[in-house]
């Protein structure tokens, strides 16, 4: 039985605006996490891969965090990206999202070296805990091995769990291999485990699982946040489904400028469609044959999937 | 024929020393890099994969090669890594060092994400050199796809040449492929392209190479510039052989701590095998086997290697 009383459901990776000169958009970024959290977010986790958060400074990241909390959005359902390659940058937006009473920090292990050593990994995250040495920190693993190339093996995990209980308390799984993410619900049934696609949602909730955190929430919550309400009715399946189709649709072009592209038909804003080098936006062609595919779904470019 | 007068050689991407409580011996590292210089390093790529420095926070880069330059160091030998994965970070450490007239920097490209296409990075130099805009600026491209996961191809590196010329003026070749190497020698005759291992540093000045910018260099920077001033006399093959010989035996190990563990054994100083995570330490067995491999070669523990 789950004894752990952390929130769950859809937690959403927000993509980050920028103005046309690259800077942060704060303005349309508040406005964008209201947004989600009323179409029924559970819990935003800003500052993942898809909100572009590598190419985010440490003080753009805290300076954006803060902006978010002063706008009125409750810190109780932020869960910032805070894994950085180098510690002081990890234990410095850690402690601040400590501070600033973030229910949790989603930790990506440092991902410049690679062939790293799970005691190397364990080290880090050890001195972290120790560094910002807070009662209040709630620590979600991000294991993402396709982008990372470093990620979380279940006997790390099991040796985390044991050292530092009620600290280290979920993992989102982006490894794209549901046969990970079935080993992790089963073995650590106390453990929050968030599937990194929304692909998985009907799976993992069926065997405890504690949501996801999906890329495409940021275009899809409300659909997500039903199937989280109604999985144990008949809709459950059909419902997971509609999500299946339309991740599978987005997920054929790039993730991060495919969001965005969506984004900004929904509202009409061009800037959305704006990210930071290494990344580009999709082109004209691309675009229009996305937004053909999510046609095809009944994704109506106005709203949100609606769900039966 | 060459018409760039940018420096050449063997530049060493000297090691970062730690205090036991992981934070930078800047003393340590300054008597590191004046020894290298003295052993006969013809510039010190400081901050690469082999200093740590993605481990390192921008403002400890930063601190850390004013301490240099402050204690004497000319600012002409230096070319500290600069790339990052956020533009606004490989930006400021970028003017940061052109400001203290650094001789060049050498660029990682941002590598969090994969995959990503040659107009993203393009566009993500473009964007650097405009907001450095300094004509002093010169850049390498470090191109490590081993450990970046994203690399520079021929094709971008034509385009950025095309776009930015004397401003980058060379690469440094670590991705361990002499296919690539020879490629880039030939297709750029211009450029300075420096192989990432001694391994290749005869092969590579017989084509016009630049030198080598290693992290043996540690170590035995004195037989690696021996070889560069010899290297049209009959004793160069030879003197090829013993560098391959004790790269090949160091390369065992992972190459950040073993480089260490020599430079501690070197200066009968313990304190140089701290490591920051995610790395670790050679272990005591480790470092036995690293020290009877180097003896055989007849590397004198109290010295660099002599070349006949």
């Amino acid at each position: 039985m789950r004894t752990n009383q952390t929130p769950r459901g859809v937690f959403v990776p927000a993509s980050t605006p920028f103005h046309a000169d690259l800077s942060v958009d704060g303005e349309r970024f508040v406005a964008h996490c209201r947004w989600l959290l009323d179409e029924g977010a559970n819990g935003l986790a800003v500052f993942g891969t898809t909100s572009e958060a590598n190419s985010l400074s440490a003080g753009e990241r805290m300076a954006t965090l803060e902006q978010l909390i002063d706008s009125g959005i409750s810190p109780g359902v932020l869960m910032p990206g805070t894994g950085c390659c180098a510690l002081p940058d990890t234990a410095a937006l850690t402690r601040h999202a400590v501070e600033h009473d973030c229910m949790g920090v989603l930790l990506l292990p440092p991902f410049y070296y690679k062939g790293v050593s799970d005691d190397g990994l364990y080290a880090g995250i050890a001195e972290l805990i120790q560094r910002v040495a807070d009662k209040r920190l709630r620590v979600y693993l991000y294991h993402i091995p396709p982008m990372a190339g470093v990620g979380f093996s279940l006997s790390l995990i099991a040796r985390l769990l044991k050292s530092f209980p009620g600290i280290v308390v979920g993992i989102k799984d982006s490894s794209g291999d549901w046969k990970n993410t079935q080993a992790l619900l089963q073995e650590f049934p106390d453990f929050e485990v968030f599937p990194g696609s929304e692909t998985y949602l009907l799976d993992g909730l069926r065997l405890g699982g504690a949501g996801c955190i999906s890329a495409t929430a940021n275009v899809n919550v409300a659909a997500m946040r039903a199937l989280i309400d109604a999985w144990k009715t008949p809709a459950a399946d059909a419902m997971q489904q509609q999500l299946t189709a339309l991740r599978a649709a987005v997920q054929k072009f790039p993730l991060v400028p495919a969001n965005k592209a969506i984004l900004a038909r929904l509202q009409g804003a061009p800037d959305w469609n704006v990210v930071r080098p290494p990344l580009v936006a999709l082109s004209n062609e691309a675009r229009s044959q996305l937004f053909s595919a999510l046609g095809a779904l009944h994704f109506e470019l106005g709203q949100s999937v609606a769900v039966a």
